[in-house]
C-alpha cells in the first residue's frame, strides 16, 4: 500500500456486541433466535437499527415492503451516481440462529459506520441494505424479490404468512403504506454492485479449512409436492401381500432419492421434510401418504431432470404396489451464477489479507439471487461450525466473523472508489 | 328335524330395519359412522335400546361400565343357571362404517327377541350383551376387558379418551356410579358361553366364496413407539452423502416391514400407521421421525419375535446411516385359541344351513378374546365386501347378514338347550 493512499479501515468490536446484541430480539428458550418477518421481535431489531443509525447521523429509509437502506453519501459523486450496495436480512426461521443474516446486516452497518467515522473518501454512495423476510414467512426472499421485479397488489393480497395471516394485514400493522409496497422495483444499472455476507450454513469451508468462502453460484431449487394413494386397510386383517400401502411407497421413494440424487450430479440434493400420513390410526394402514420435495441443483436442466426422475421413480414404485402417485410443482427457481468479476474481487481481498478462499456454489437461496439480476452481485461465505444452521446450535467464530466483515468492507471500499 | 322338536325360528326383516336405523346415530358425512363410547351418539343408541326393549318387554340393565345386559330367562331353569350370551359392541372407531359391532349386537337382540317372540323352551337364560367402547376411546376392549378381570378404582381414575377427557368424568355425565365401575367382573363359570358375530373386516371369506367364518383364533397384538434421531440439517447445503436423515432410517425399516413380518410367519402383519417427522419444514432434513408400529401374530412367541426382528432391522438401518434408534413396547395381548367344540358347533350349525363355511383367524381384536377366560368362546364372521372395515367403505349384503344372524340364532338355541 502507498503512502498516497488513505487505509481501508478495519472492524470494530462493535460488530460482535451487535450481534451479541440483536440476538437478544427474539431470544428462544433453547439459545436460537425466532425473529419471523414483521413479528414483534423483527420490529424491535427495526428499533434499534433506526436507534443506531440516529446516533451514527446516518439516513435510514424503508420502502414499502420493509427492506430498510441506510445510506452513506458520496459529496463529490454526481447526483443519481449509482450506489454499492451491501446487505442481508434481519429476519429468522422460526428456530433459528444467531447468524444467518443478522452477520451480513450488521457487518454492512459497521461497514457504512466505518467508511463514515474515517471520513474514506468514495466515489459512489454506499447503501447497507436489509431485506425484509428472507426466510419466507410469507414469501420466499419477499424483500429482494419486491426490489428486483416488484410485486402488484393483486399478488401481495394473496400472500399469506406461517399463521394463515394477510402479508397486507401485517405491512399495515407495521404502520406502512400497503399501497407503497407496490413501488419498490429498482431498475437495472441503479445499483453499482451488491456484496452479501453470509454463513456458509454447510460444512465446506470447515472441512477444507477456509476462512472465506468465493460464491461461484446459486443453485436453483424446485418444490413439489407429491401424493400417494393407497387403500385404507385395517391393520389386523389384511394379510401383507393383500395391502396397497400408501405409506409403503412413499418409503421406498424416500429410500431411493440418494440414488436419484447423485444419478443426476455430485452436488444434486433431494430432501422431504414433511410427510403426513392419513388416516394417521395406529391400526389403520395408510391410505394416503403425502410428500413436500425440495431438489437443488446447480444446472437448471440438471434440476428439471432430477424433478423428472424422482417423479419417474415415485410412479415406478406406485404401478408395483398397486398405489397411484400424483405430483404437483409449487415452485422453481433458476441456478443463479455470481458474477465473475465479483468472484474474483472476493478471492483477491481475502488473499490480500492473509485469509484462505475456496470457491463454493450456496446450497441455499440468498437475497443476492434477486439482486443478481440488477447488478454485479459477489457473496462472501463464512464457515459455520459442524455446518449447523436453522438451528440455535448456528455458530461461527468471532476470528471468521472479524475476517468476513474485514473482506467485506475492503470489496465495499474498492467497489466504491472504482 | 323330527317333529317333536319345536322350531329354532329364524330372524325377521327387523334385523335389518335395526341395522339401517342404528347407522343413524353418529352418522357422518361421508356416509359412515363416528360414535365413539360415551358420545352423544353414543347415548343416544342406548336409549333406542332401551327402547326396543321395553317394546319387547325384555329387562336391560347397564352394569357400571357401561355394558348392556338384555335378558331372557329361562323360567324351567333352576336359580343361578349360568346364561348363554350373545353380543358385540355399539361404539365405533371416529370414522367408521356400520356394520363393525353394530352386527353382531343387533343380531343378539334378534336373537333374544326371536326366542321370547316363539317362546321357544329354554333350559338356560340367555343375554344379548352390548360391551362398552370395544374401540378403545378410553381402552382397548374396555367393557369385555371389566367383565373379564374388572378395574381397581385407581387403574379407572387414569384412563382418558382420543381427546384428553377422564373416562370417569365420562361415566358420570352418562349418569352412571363410578363406584360400581369397579363391580364389572364375572367369574368363570358363571356364563355358560359366549357368542359373537361379527364382520370379517378382511376379504379371506370373499376371496373364498364362504358366506361363515369359523374363528379358530384371535391374534396376539403388539404396539411400540420407535423413534429414529439423525442430524436437522439445511436441505440446501448439505449435501446427500453427509446426511444423518432421520426419516431416510425410518423409511428403510418401512420398505423391509413386509419381508420382516414374512420371515416370521405367513400370517405375521406389521404396520406403520402413525408417523411424524420434525421439524418438519419444507427445507430442512429431518432431525427426528417418529413411528407407531402395530404388529400381530397367532403365536405369542413368534409374536415376540417379530418385535424383536423389526427393532433388529431399525438397529442395523440406524448404524448404517449414522443415526439413533429408541424403541418403547406400549402393550402386548396374546393370542388366543378359541373353544374347539364351539368352532364345531359353528361349522356344523352353518353346514346344515347349506352355508359354505371356512376355518379362519381374526386379524382384529374383539370382546371375545376377553370373553374367551370366563367361557368356553365361538365367533361367526360374515365376509366383508372388498375387506373394507373401520371405513364408511364397510359393507356386508343383507344376504349375508341375514345367514349370519340365522347362524347365530340356532347356535344360541343349540347352547340354551343343552
Amino acid at each position: 500500500m502507498s503512502g498516497t493512499e488513505p487505509p481501508v479501515p478495519t472492524v470494530s468490536a462493535r460488530l460482535r456486541r451487535g450481534l451479541e446484541h440483536v440476538a437478544g430480539y427474539g431470544a428462544t428458550a433453547s439459545g436460537g433466535v425466532g425473529r419471523t418477518a414483521f413479528s414483534a421481535a423483527d420490529r424491535q431489531v427495526r428499533e434499534w437499527l433506526a436507534g443506531e443509525c440516529k446516533q451514527a447521523g446516518l439516513a435510514l429509509r424503508t420502502d414499502g415492503i420493509g427492506n430498510v437502506f441506510i445510506r452513506l453519501d458520496a459529496p463529490d459523486a454526481p447526483a443519481g451516481t449509482p450506489p454499492v450496495w451491501a446487505g442481508s436480512h434481519l429476519d429468522s426461521v422460526p428456530e433459528g440462529g444467531r447468524f444467518d443474516g443478522a452477520l451480513g446486516s450488521l457487518a454492512a452497518l459497521e461497514v457504512v459506520r466505518r467508511l463514515a467515522e474515517e471520513h474514506v473518501p468514495l466515489r459512489r454512495p454506499v447503501e447497507a441494505v436489509v431485506f425484509a423476510d428472507e426466510e419466507g414467512n410469507y414469501h420466499h426472499l419477499l424483500g429482494s424479490t419486491a426490489v428486483a421485479r416488484g410485486f402488484s397488489s393483486d399478488e401481495l393480497a394473496t400472500l399469506r404468512g406461517r399463521d394463515g395471516d394477510l402479508l397486507v394485514d401485517a405491512l399495515q400493522a407495521m404502520g406502512w403504506d400497503v399501497e407503497a409496497a407496490t413501488r419498490t422495483a429498482v431498475r437495472p444499472g441503479d445499483v453499482h454492485a451488491y456484496v452479501e455476507l453470509h454463513i456458509e450454513q454447510g460444512s465446506v469451508l470447515e472441512s477444507a479449512g477456509a476462512a472465506i468462502g468465493v460464491v461461484t453460484a446459486i443453485v436453483g431449487m424446485g418444490g413439489g409436492h407429491m401424493e400417494f394413494r393407497g387403500r385404507q386397510d385395517h391393520a389386523g386383517t389384511t394379510p401383507m401381500p393383500l395391502r396397497r400401502d400408501a405409506l409403503r411407497g412413499a418409503a421406498e421413494l424416500l429410500v431411493r432419492l440418494p440414488e436419484v440424487a447423485r444419478s443426476v450430479s455430485e452436488t444434486a440434493v433431494a430432501t422431504c421434510g414433511i410427510l403426513h400420513v392419513e388416516p394417521g390410526g395406529a391400526n389403520v394402514v395408510p391410505g394416503l401418504a403425502r410428500l413436500q420435495l425440495d431438489f437443488r441443483d446447480l444446472d437448471r436442466e440438471r434440476m428439471l431432470e432430477l424433478e423428472a426422475a424422482i417423479v419417474a421413480v415415485a410412479r415406478e414404485v406406485a404401478d408395483r404396489h398397486g398405489l397411484e402417485v400424483g405430483y404437483t410443482r409449487e415452485s422453481i427457481t433458476d441456478p443463479v451464477p455470481l458474477d465473475p468479476r465479483m468472484q474474483e474481487l472476493v478471492a483477491t481481498v481475502a488473499a490480500g489479507q492473509g485469509l484462505r478462499t475456496l470457491p463454493l456454489p450456496s446450497g441455499a437461496g440468498h437475497d443476492a439471487q434477486n439482486m443478481a439480476k440488477l447488478a454485479p452481485t459477489g457473496m462472501i461465505f463464512v464457515p459455520s461450525v459442524d455446518g449447523r444452521s436453522h438451528s440455535p446450535a448456528e455458530l461461527t467464530t468471532w476470528e471468521d466473523i472479524d475476517a468476513g466483515a474485514n473482506v467485506l468492507l475492503a470489496m465495499v471500499h474498492a467497489l466504491a472508489t472504482e
